[in-house]
């Protein structure tokens, strides 16, 4: 079940547990975040557009219990830890990894079906030269593979009309977010702003958009990771499960 | 100087004042907080649409001392206020008031030519039948003689290129706001949500755009207007000048 150097972690929801490895790709708050701020009913299907190790499919399924999650991932070994999880947690009948690209997933997992699309996509534009196209840190942060629009568009292809995109991505592509949103038929509906204090700038934006959805958007109150002291707040100690 | 009705406040800036009609309209922390998040040089001439009884030109001048401030007011009767208010304050020679339309106000006032744009527009969509389309108040609040986009428009006419955008306005207009400044050649640099209390969601957001602007954008730390007692924060203290 194991290669070598990973470790299987446990996710404090439900009994779950995680394969990772630590010197290659683990989830971080923004996963976990997401997860919480994305909501799915018991019926809804639910796509991961860039699923990694499973993280969000594997959250989601705790919290919710959806019909079904399908994670979709191109990187082969990356895919490869995500279906092992699902095996470990016994899970093979609720979550499915998709071995291939965001860009064209929607030709083989069906148009104008998904309840929910749910996506941690990578967040950084390209500025050549300085990330490695092959390192799979970098390919799940620059936009090497697939940008933000293309991941837009993907997940209005598969989604039903009124069925909710759920993302995170940095506040710097607000404008970008809003705009692509908007061509792809999507009206954002709730934006909520993660800071690392009260008195700290957002380091990231958590956005649910209606397909061919009503016009009524609410920024919502800040979620803040870190209190006065210096620990996890209260709100961000129970999204973990800590308390 | 005064008519019935009206009375002289003092701005706690200078030792300017302000003509106001306490049945009609006042000015409030909107235009007091965008005077402050908003910049002007020495040498720099700025043009302030839909201004009112005066109140940023005023506050623009005491804070900045730009070389000139242009205000749009369309309403007569409250664009007969703010050139009481200029007189009163001696600024003749640095405060004018265009009573005219914001919509093509470009064409009196010159094209491609100034260095900043500053608005407190109306808010909020038309909801027909809700509004008085006569009343002052609701002029200013509803977007009954001009809208978001004719606002920005008119902006983007004025200014140079590099110029820059002061603008307040609604959270959940924020959509709105990025897609008519994409549309008019503008892009978002600073913007900063103003909350009731750190706690609250936003009721305004503050926003810096520049005329043909490279892509760069910074969502700064929140501005809370209470602290955990209600009074006002420090950094509102200090914006009012009371500190």
């Amino acid at each position: 079940m194991l290669k070598e150097g990973e470790r299987i972690d446990d996710l404090q929801l439900e009994g779950l547990k995680i394969i990772q490895d630590p010197q290659g790709f683990c989830f971080g708050i923004d996963a976990v975040l997401l997860s919480s701020f994305a909501k799915a009913k018991y019926k809804e299907t639910v796509v991961d557009l860039g699923t990694g190790t499973g993280i969000i499919p594997l959250l989601m399924y705790g919290k919710y219990k959806p019909k079904k999650i399908i994670g979709v991932e191109i990187q082969k070994e990356v895919a490869d830890m995500a279906k092992r999880s699902i095996k470990l947690n016994g899970l093979d009948d609720k979550i499915e990894i998709y071995e291939g690209d965001i860009k064209d997933c929607f030709k083989y997992l069906g148009v104008n079906i998904y309840d929910v699309v749910v996506t941690n996509p990578p967040y950084k534009k390209i500025l050549t030269g300085l990330v490695n196209p092959k390192d799979k840190k970098a390919i799940s942060r620059h936009e090497i593979l697939v940008n933000l629009d293309e991941v837009i568009f993907s997940a209005s292809r598969l989604l039903k009309g009124l069925g909710r995109l759920y993302m995170v991505h940095r506040p710097e592509r607000l404008k970008d977010i809003m705009l692509s949103l908007d061509k792809n038929k999507f009206n954002p509906k709730r934006i909520r702003f993660v800071h690392p204090s009260y008195d700290k700038a957002p380091n990231m934006v958590l956005i649910e958009a209606v397909k061919a959805g009503g016009d009524f958007l609410k920024v919502e109150k800040p979620l803040y990771v870190y209190d006065e002291k210096g620990n996890y707040t209260e709100e961000v100690l129970k999204i973990y499960g800590l308390i």
